[in-house]
């Protein structure tokens, strides 16, 4: 493997797991109270510097802590945390202490028993909050464990319906090496 | 299934097949020429009106094409498509006439022996575009064949590799009917 450096390492990580496109758990810090939260409505926008693009609508409670701290991080949950992904997508932090509820480790904000995978995230750009909620941040640190390499991760149909990915197909091949 | 409106529709296609996130083909057409591309990065931002996000580079031929013409249709191919996918984004509309080479229709912007889903968009919201090369759309057309209900879709991971999505898990059950 070519050796990289921190930032092709961030780009290589954010497009490897967030450009399919999976459910992601967000989780912030405000004052002291942390939140969780699921979002399916998120895109890269930039190899360099790191950005993504998330859509947090302010019917979620993490919005505001969110909008306030600046930070969060988006956490790639797998198939085995299905049913903690509905649970937190299905309660409000307004309500309960999700992370005590669904047994989450508040010190790495990452899932028991999942590989973690998770980017820490710095607010980059506010312009567009105001008018449709979506947050454009700088992914500023990646925890990716070694394996597996494609994990099996779902991916939000509606209807209480998820789409499961995790065979792969390559066709590196195929490609012209400047498009890699 | 429930009576919706035109306007559920739109959101419940755009929902079932864009947010899961796979790979899309997005065609263009400006003063008598026509041009698609590959896209992974995009989000579905708004429900009512029906808004996605894109992001387009310059460093794309299309990018001019749709900021002139402020108009797109976003096209899922599936699996089926796969090597169409890849030949489609390792050439350029600068070069070539796509529609021509991967024998693509144009009337439909659609891909041969593909379902046909394709959502027809309007540009709604260019404030993003200078900067960020993001261009908010409005779906103001979806087209979706009745079959099959879970196509197998392509998501990219860079790297010349993609995952794929088709088998689904249901958890509708476990839903706050709310949040459906």
């Amino acid at each position: 493997m070519a050796k990289t450096n921190k930032s092709d390492f961030l780009v290589n990580q954010v497009r490897r797991y967030l450009e399919p496109g999976p459910i992601v758990l967000v989780s912030s810090r405000w004052q002291d109270k942390t939140n969780i939260m699921t979002l399916g409505w998120h895109t890269v926008l930039e190899f360099s510097p790191s950005l993504v693009g998330l859509m947090i609508s302010t019917g979620n409670h993490s919005h505001h802590m969110i909008r306030e701290s600046r930070e969060c991080v988006i956490n790639l949950p797998t198939t085995k945390l299905t049913d903690t992904v509905v649970g937190i997508g299905n309660t409000s932090g307004a309500e309960i202490d999700k992370f005590e509820e669904f047994g989450l480790t508040v010190e790495e904000a990452s899932e028991v028993d999942a590989p973690l995978i998770s980017f820490e995230c710095r607010l980059h750009e506010d312009a567009l909050v105001e008018r449709y909620n979506f947050f454009i941040f700088e992914v500023v640190k990646a925890h990716v464990a070694p394996s597996p390499k494609h994990p099996e991760t779902l991916h939000y149909t509606g209807d209480g319906v998820f789409m499961v990915s995790g065979k792969i197909i390559s066709r590196r091949s195929q490609f012209r090496p400047e498009m890699l």
